[in-house]
């Protein structure tokens, strides 16, 4: 940590900052340059003192060196983490596809979807059963049965199953029918539930929140870390910027960013990146030369009708199938394989 | 509603889309240009046929021309809304201060400070039990026990309190002990702790998520008014943008463009809303003559020892009395009065 | 174009703007919904009339449907637009890349690194002889004496070239020299430079500005199309967000993006686009995928010692030989070649 | 300026880096930490330092603790920039105003609006003579006869006046007829014009590029500085955010940020800034409650009817004339007059 001061401190306010860190039982050392003294500091430092000393007078300004997450942080595990969920490897040389419907709507609706999810070759089905919304009078999923038609569809074809959970009391029934617990990008400092999530040792997708940058997404994982669940998955699925032509902008550039400051394996969502149906295609295959781990993709049997009105960024199954193919021939040119 | 088709859509299928309209039990009117159709749609819509449209085949915008929100908005509305609490108004012709400090370090601590906000001209007592933090080794806040310091503090100062409520369980204790319950910024989507809100009738000062747009500011406010809690009470905090020198963008702007669209009282936050103590100043008086209804401002006695190291961002107490000295004379040039 | 009026609006106000309209030498088209009443405008209208009309007294919002530039439009220029220079095609199914460093220092450090490019598969240099900086006291580049060094340096190892131009003046003596003309990201909007590119008919290379909506950047490629010079190339270059760990968050949507609004080939820029040398290659890769026309990307022979400081993001000669060994891979599949 | 070096590196090379450091003529100070080694430097370095330093192997990251504007900055001039112009300062205790349409129109138009300029107590004529626009097709500006229409105007009117200057070959006519030329937000990086006003000595209004971070903004100033030009006025005009409500975010922290940065004037143009006129009051006298030296606001005696379509955001003549009576209350509040 490097305390920079300001150009009109006294040396009486330097030793009484020097002595303030010596208190917190680190090492200041000072340096006087020509405009600014700073004041670097050696030892392990409570998380805490940074924001000490930039409230102190004659402070201008504190810069971390070392980074506030841990277990999240590749520099003290630097192996790939690889999560493996009943067979399938998340964040090895496996690429892994997450397909289904924005919400789940009927039992006959999710099998359909789970058929042709497995037919053209993913491993997962996505499904909601509780749909965070902007507006309280939209569509809000249809709950728990909603959980066990995705569960049953699941087992009868053969894919792991992945869905949202919105709050920390629904964590454990959600839990108990799906593979893994997907937390919504609204939802990523929401931390009474990344709390709940550490206490358990189901897989979680942890989405990016759409205006979080990189070091405040590896915090949120530490949350569920530092509880004790090592299973946190990352997903990049678009950040809030001035554009209005897509929903979001898909941030590419945070798949191999996050590789190097993190071990946790890392999924992209092409579908809410964008949100337009035309842009699944390229940007997901963009995701995958990128480095990605996997994919996250809305598909929907009757897109013009589907409920959430997410229609707009789900593929039509044979979108979806073309797709899967050509990830099969793009895998293994960056190190995966898909098959 | 208005329709906007793709360039070279073919006859039929605007027909099509026409017939899905009036199944909807509206009314299109379909209007050719030159390069594109556009349909316009007339009567009360369900809010997701917008969203059905925008996935269909063909269609390349739909333009939302009436407002998602109804409660929350001034066209069913006009009048402001003016919240009473033990004979303190807040969205009415009286400026409202609320101030104290970012963290109840302490039955002493927060005495002094109700003490200091009280003899300042201040209505309002704050101070946060539970602390929303970025990372989990950051202190958390002391909880109840806060609560319970704050509103002794309050009562015997003569002073309304606020506090932040992060989880639905904890509403009603909250509740119990304070008389405005905050939600902070990273729970501005927290759709169950909204939906819970909605269900009391204690005020909750509803802070702007730091990405969030004036509409789903509106919404989320609209999630606790159509759960039967009338009181709200807005907050501006500062948004994110690429500027690094101030922790967020106070938008001030939002004052009166949340005015026009909304008949909720709305509070600005300099302190959050700069993080950094100088700026808070000049901001407040610029939040107060841009019409907003009250400011929230951190106070610390000694914010170089604060728990949080929101010290940055915290006046000290004559800075804060000074502050409120100025708000007397500023506040009639714009209609309010602060005394 | 549709004017959306006020919920309060007269209907002799609305008769005013209907009249307005008229004298335009349009038709306005008036529908009245149960909130608003909007009216239609069906014609040809001058691009100003959107303008004036939302200025009028009454006018909620007007909602533009046509596009502001029209020679830029796929609306009105179905095919790709393929750019031929000395045999080197730009926008058909073959890969570009364009490779060099920053600036070009010396005759023998750009002949060097011409060979490299050469060597390697790429078929245009790239070269900074006038450099833009944000700050005064930064080199400002090597000026025409570059522009000749790096002119030498393409005839010798049988390179096109490209090069920076910044303004009106020296469009002309770097249209002597260099092949293709690049306009760097902030001046897209330099709208002088702009024009006086659409008098010549050398290939422009224009960079999206850092903060420009696809629709601006569009305009901008309207200015020189407008002029009379058909041959824009556009490229991505990255935009400003919130992050700070990547120079620029690379925006690869708007590849597929401005494919679907324009004709116009498309590139991207890795390098300006990260900032960061290690995320170069897969993100070089991820823009391919996404469909990107060619890449423009830094390589130095001696990054430490660039004159620029600009090698934090250029590739080592090795890493750039890999990278296009992969591309030759990876092409194929996304229906290019690169040979 | 701080070097960190990544967590991995070799002593030699960090030795390597001490001896470049020390080849540049300045003290390296290495400090080993528990993570990372940094090493700090101490001594006037080239500007260039720090990017080379940034582009080494082994170098995660360089802190620059001084700031790269040097004359603009108020560490080295602590006293406020007064600029007189024929009796009116900028930067002193005086509230300045200056008013006037987007584009000037006719000889009537700008005589009829500076007679109401002057009326109202404003003392700068405002007027575009040259107007930047996205779109090729939209009015460009009447040109020089504008300028000489503007002129005659001010002077008849006793008013100073001001227009906007898009290219270095209209720098000295614009000086010939102008007091003030004003550098428009998309060119506030247009090197070469910055570089031209620096050979002058006419003051220039330069404004924020909607983009552009408080220390670029500073630096463009410090380019027409180091020309030799210490007449610079900054003007704060809006960012460009996620919200679209606004045409941009009026940031008025910059106004106090800037004062604390920089000795130099601070105007702000709610105007350009929210683009909607009914908040153009509200934010005026925010910006004035927030420090800034004066305003720039648009104002035309026909809105509906401008050339430009601005008039969405001019001021009707008698709202104009009423803000600045408001502002005559409100001034002496925050320590400055206008009368």
């Amino acid at each position: 940590m490097i305390v920079v001061t300001k150009p009109d401190i006294s040396d009486e306010r330097i030793e009484e900052i020097v002595q303030y860190i010596e208190r917190a039982g680190v090492q200041p050392h000072v340096s006087r340059g020509t405009d600014r003294t700073v004041i670097g500091i050696i030892g392990k430092a409570d998380p805490s003192l940074a924001e000490h000393l930039r409230s102190m007078r004659g402070v201008e300004d504190v810069i971390k060196i070392s980074k506030s997450y841990k277990l999240a942080s590749r520099d003290f595990h630097p192996d790939d983490t690889v999560i493996e969920i009943k067979g399938v490897k998340i964040g090895g040389d496996e690429l892994v596809v997450m397909g289904g419907p924005c919400a789940v709507e009927s039992p006959e609706q999710i099998d359909e979807i789970a058929r042709l999810v497995k037919a053209a070759g993913g491993q997962i089905l996505r499904g909601g059963a509780f749909k965070p919304r902007t507006g309280p009078y939209s569509f809000q999923g249809i709950g728990v049965e909603g959980l066990i038609m995705m569960a049953e569809a699941g087992r009868k074809h053969g894919l792991l199953t992945i869905t949202e959970v919105m709050t920390p009391e629904y964590v454990d029934i959600c839990a108990e029918y799906a593979d893994i617990l997907q937390v919504g990008t609204r939802n990523m400092q929401n931390f009474d539930l990344l709390r709940k999530l550490g206490t358990i040792k189901t897989p979680v997708l942890l989405k990016r929140g759409f205006s979080a940058t990189y070091d405040e997404f590896l915090n949120a994982a530490e949350y569920i870390l530092a509880g004790g669940n090592p299973n946190v998955i990352l997903c990049e699925r678009g950040i809030r910027t001035f554009e209005p032509y897509t929903r979001n902008t898909l941030d590419l550039a945070a798949i191999p960013s996050l590789k190097t400051l993190s071990h946790l394996p890392i999924i992209s969502d092409p579908s809410h990146g964008t949100g337009r149906r035309e842009l699944v295609e390229p940007m997901a295959k963009a995701s995958v030369a990128a480095g990605a781990d996997g994919l996250i993709i809305e598909m929907h049997t009757d897109p013009d009708n589907s409920m959430t009105g997410d229609g707009v960024q789900s593929l039509f199954p044979d979108q979806f199938a073309a797709l899967l193919k050509d990830l099969e021939k793009l895998a293994p040119i960056v190190g995966k394989r898909f098959d």
